[in-house]
């Protein structure tokens, strides 16, 4: 794709070390733009910006561009690129951080160019709310913007938290996210508070457990596409936010009636993420399992209404 | 209503005892006949096979046969009646057992007269499976069974546990009951080893997850309905139970395409059941809440399919 991007993405490009009992990778390319740009990718143009050290590989920068991502914007900084090693258990559900190194990480002030100001779709991936905000000022007018973020910014800083989520159109958070944000336990209640203090739209992800979207007015809940080989849950997150914002751009919509394709797109592309170790499956899939999973996620949820008496 | 029962439950008529963080009750009515009746009752004619003791109160005798609930078959023997007592705590995902007096309970062996052995559809609620596969073997010729268990039979009697799950037609089970049943902690993977050691069809309760719907052929997934005001989660499954049966009673069809809005049903009367301690919402709802329910959960999941690419 050499179109002019239409999604851009601010976050992290990292060198990640894992370890599920399905198997290890070392230094394997990571980082929540990593994993949302070649998501999205298969929907719309996509552009990021981020920032590595010298020893960034040229086979990981390869790798993104061979799916027409834009690295006009990731500069690279003298010092070493940002590290994340982690684990799982048997049951996948949660990330046991062995070491964060964040290296040319810690020093990251995101520089937007005119072309990256342009885009109208924008991600603010899971980096400082302070950061976030200075992103978000510097769009001209993003047709709509997405935050991420995650249980360190909502410890440290939860009022930027909440001022992100109450600029930005759209706020993914996951479940304890949610919970801690929100301080309350019932998640449906958790969703109405976050609206209460002024989000405009709430995704809450549950994991295995599928999605939920949520405005003051509409409620919309997709469930995870049933992925029975999952080998390496890193990057389910950011790959749903790629295949969520990839499908807004694609379609060019963002009234209401275009968002539940959007999370089956989300949820779609995230357990394309999870079949294997670090962004491979997602710069392996080409469109026609794309579109399968979709359209088997559809009939999963879908039923004609029949009067009940 | 006076009509014919078509629907039979085999289960637990019982007292229970329940503090959540939002009350407490004392000796309420409960026990799985008692919630998948008056769930099924909205439906369709329902006849219960159980054991009470002498003291147990007329005033649940009556409110059950107020919905229509046949009690013809609830045997009355010598001594008290079953009683639970439990709690649970703020985020009210499980309950602690405190105390179970099985009392008259310990020695009830379900015996079946013409017309309950002419019901064309039966659940077999959570007893011992031994118990089970005798009612299963009295009944005539059912259009569909379904059964419950729980992990106490699953640790004790894994093998019929397995042999219920083959003979009936649709097999209910919550996650941990799945998992530990299959052997297999990835719960996609559990709903398959079931169906390959032999059951036709399972559906698998998440809790505020939602439920999964799986036969060889098959996947459909529901979420729960959102409950804000969540009050006393015991009986759930068995009101989940009331209107999946309830719903098949009632439309007359047993074909693939009738189980989605049948999960609907179940975990609409699910989502009432717990909005109040014992059985007293599903007692007090009419037709139209059920409805507009059961349309809201259907425009909370439903999308039109748009090509994506």
């Amino acid at each position: 794709m050499s179109e002019r991007p239409d999604i851009l993405v601010v976050g992290s490009v990292a060198l990640d070390t894992v370890r599920t009992p399905y198997g290890e990778i070392v230094e394997a390319l990571g980082g929540s733009a990593a994993y949302f740009s070649l998501s999205a990718s298969h929907f719309a143009p996509v552009s990021v910006v981020a920032v590595v050290g010298e020893d960034f590989p040229a086979e990981h920068r390869a790798l993104l561009e061979g799916r027409g991502v834009d690295l006009s914007g990731l500069e690279t900084a003298r010092g070493r690129t940002f590290r994340w090693r982690g684990e799982y258990g048997a049951e996948l559900t949660h990330a046991h951080t062995l070491e964060t190194q964040l290296n040319v990480f810690s020093a990251f002030h995101p520089r937007l160019e005119a072309q990256h100001r342009d885009c109208r779709y924008v991600f603010l991936a899971n980096i400082d709310p302070e950061l976030q905000l200075e992103v978000l000022q510097q769009m001209r007018t993003p047709r709509l913007s997405l935050s991420d973020t995650m249980d360190y910014w909502i410890a440290r800083k939860p009022e930027l938290v909440l001022e992100v989520l109450r600029q930005v159109d759209v706020a993914l958070l996951n479940e304890e996210e949610a919970r801690a944000l929100a301080g309350e336990s019932i998640l449906v209640r958790a969703a109405d508070r976050l609206l209460e203090q002024g989000a405009k739209a709430v995704i809450i992800k549950k994991g295995e457990h599928g999605a939920l979207f949520r405005t003051p007015e509409e409620r919309f809940i997709t469930p995870a596409f049933p992925v029975e080989a999952i080998r390496d849950p890193t990057g389910a997150g950011d790959s749903f936010a790629g295949g969520f914002l990839g499908w807004l751009a694609r379609c060019g919509r963002v009234d209401g009636g275009v968002f539940p394709q959007a999370m089956a797109c989300g949820t779609t592309m995230a357990s394309l993420a999870i079949e294997d170790f670090s962004p491979s499956r997602l710069a392996e899939i080409g469109p026609d399992e794309i579109s399968r999973r979709v359209a088997l996620l559809h009939r999963m949820v879908h039923f004609d209404l029949e009067p009940l008496f």
